[in-house]
């Protein structure tokens, strides 16, 4: 008798899910893990960490997603061990065989080693790091407010951020929005002309996968929002209080993000595969691990090479094909067939820079102000799971555009 | 010259918030403080608890409640210390001179000594201890959902609630319906029969401030939801996995949500002043401290006996009449005139057991039932602060009610 393949799913990204929903018609049994009990719209985090978003409109519960696919089993927990010969990996200390496997875990903030960095920087990758972000910065102002030593009021307000990749560019900007429109209303005693927020780039671009007029608009858009960008500058060193740039200058704030590196997620470094830049794994063309292949690689974690050589970017729309790739590679090898190599169609850029201004690479052409961002805004509503969250998420983003209001400022003790 | 009066606050809940708004247009200085920077809403504190609603749907930043009022200044921070002789209070360490001062810092959760308990149980106080409450019932159907002995997964899904008071009341009724019609979608393959909800309560009797007739409805209503309800039943003790009711019986359960309990904020503890049952400080039945004129205590933190000799209840009601009389009693002092004293007026009682499902008593007239839950429903939006927060909520329990969802099922780390 023919058991039913069992295929298990590491990871409840954008890879993962996409994998999961396209064995949703298929002869097989899915077991998805993840460590939260949601998947997370990971593009809008930042938007959690300067008041703008709640943690649940970005957010849904994997087993809400997928209620209707009977197939599938969800299991919360961190996996300890894969072992790839006698296929089976470790769940809560419980063992999970599986005919194929898929990992998925996704990419983690990349410090480089430095250790004072990662104990006193901020980061973005999950609610936990966005909510204590946005604490951190109200509190600021909060303190700021009661300071009487303009030395140390200026060093309060004093926001950088490091790192002038999209997500850099839109905490930014977010973030210079909130001071201006929101921030001088709450704290009309408080003078902001004190606030900087600073944009911290080591190459001579921000975002510097874009064509060169989506740079110089983004650049444009930013300094007409009063933030400083500093290209060509490198972090040295930061304490929690005082910021060491490259170069010896040094700069005094409680507040530094850190947007400048992402690695594969740490159960990479410890199942024994082969390891590119940044721990990402190396996999075949087919997404396959070449020793094992019963088992693929996708979105942040894997490794793959483009037409041209270079390594395929850590972003979702990869992720997002990736899986999709993958689950039209196992539904043929259960039918017998064959897996089949990867190759990402580039579906264009995006990047918001704030209210009104976003620039955008979509079919060859170049857009940038209110236009991108009306289709920035329309793509990220269509994009959030859930019916109910669009609606939430849209409301949200409304009422911010005409009041000039943001939901969140809650300050929350962790 | 004369210089104009400094009022100082200490408290930004219902009574505080309903000084400050009083004063308005007196020609006074107000500083308002608070430990947290927003204003709860701590009726619907449960239904954070339970996945219902967010945080910041039932709290409101105090600067922005207060952004209009001009004479108003808000400082975040713990007062460390109150000296009524020199008319100070010491916060964040620096010392703020008054005029007159209004004590308003409302009540925390009384667990009686019991270390334990203390150490285990669950309490539904603000928004960090409502969260984690959340997080916990969440996190136990992913365990049990994991977990193969079937008297591991009882204990998992024994859920016990101390207290037949509102809160108790409300939340053993929302937490049944959340494991009815939710959790149930949710996990398909749990066997929800197993799931138990527990409501334990010392005296014979379930909201015993009610008449009969709403105390046999609510009792009626529990029952209907599968709560099961123990009267004339003490806890005895809890460790985290077992609770020992007064007559030996052991219940194994991971979750006890202890309601049974309040009294006075630690500040009262330790100002030197006379202190009642439950920690309350005594005052005058103009509300001022009979020693220091220039104090005022009002809210939770007030003992104050009714015509009949019995203390006031500590209640939402009771702490914004209370902030609206000593309001006009500082304008009349500022004036030259006289404190008056405080007279309580009973608006009714309101509690809701559910779904469809509440009782009330206004006007000397008893509801139960729908009538009730919809009175219950309009008054309570009326009621939160913040026109966006109103829409918010009221969307939020519209989608609840007609699609048997609840919102907010995520898992968030601490």
């Amino acid at each position: 008798m023919k058991t039913t393949p069992h295929i298990v799913i590491i990871g409840a990204g954008f890879a993962g899910l996409e994998v999961a929903r396209g064995l949703a018609k298929a002869p097989v049994r899915v077991t998805l893990i993840d460590k939260h009990n949601h998947h997370l719209f990971q593009p809008l985090l930042y938007q959690v960490a300067i008041a703008g978003l709640l943690p649940s409109q970005i957010a849904q519960p994997v087993r809400t997603i997928f209620r209707r696919q009977k197939n599938l089993a969800f299991q919360m927990g961190e996996v300890s061990e894969v072992n790839f010969d006698e296929r089976f990996v470790k769940l809560n200390g419980s063992v999970i065989a599986y005919d194929y496997l898929v990992i998925a875990v996704g990419g983690c903030t990349n410090f480089f080693g430095h250790q004072t960095l990662e104990e006193h920087g901020f980061q973005l990758k999950d609610i936990e790091s966005a909510v204590r972000t946005r604490n951190h910065l109200l509190s600021l102002f909060e303190k700021a407010s009661a300071e009487g030593d303009a030395e140390k009021r200026k060093a309060m307000l004093t926001f950088v951020i490091v790192g002038g990749g999209p997500t850099g560019v839109e905490t930014a900007g977010a973030l210079a929005e909130l001071i201006e429109h929101v921030m001088a209303k709450d704290f009309p005693r408080l003078n902001l002309d004190e606030a900087r927020v600073l944009l911290l780039e080591a190459s001579p671009h921000l975002i510097s996968a874009y064509p060169d007029e989506l740079r110089r608009a983004t650049h444009h858009l930013l300094r007409k929002k009063n933030v400083e960008i500093l290209l060509n500058t490198k972090m040295e060193n930061y304490d929690g209080q005082r910021v060491t740039l490259g170069n010896g200058t040094k700069i005094e704030s409680q507040t530094l993000i850190w947007t400048a590196g992402v690695k594969a997620a740490e159960l990479a470094d410890r199942i024994g595969v082969e390891q590119a830049s940044a721990g990402r794994i190396r996999v075949a063309p087919t997404l396959q691990l070449a020793r094992h292949p019963q088992a693929f690689v996708i979105g942040d974690a894997a490794f793959v090479v483009d037409g041209n050589g270079s390594p395929l970017p850590m972003l979702s729309t990869v992720a997002i094909q990736q899986g999709k790739a993958v689950a039209g590679s196992i539904r043929r090898l259960v039918a017998g067939g064959e897996a089949v190599p990867f190759r990402y169609k580039d579906p264009g850029l995006l990047a918001t820079v704030g209210r009104n201004a976003a620039v955008a690479r979509i079919f060859g052409l170049s857009f940038s102000g209110l236009i991108a961002w009306l289709i920035w805004v329309a793509l990220h509503i269509y994009r959030i799971i859930g019916f109910r969250n669009r609606l939430a998420v849209m409301f949200n983003w409304a009422w911010d555009y005409f009041f000039y209001e943001n939901q969140v400022r809650l300050i929350t003790r962790e």
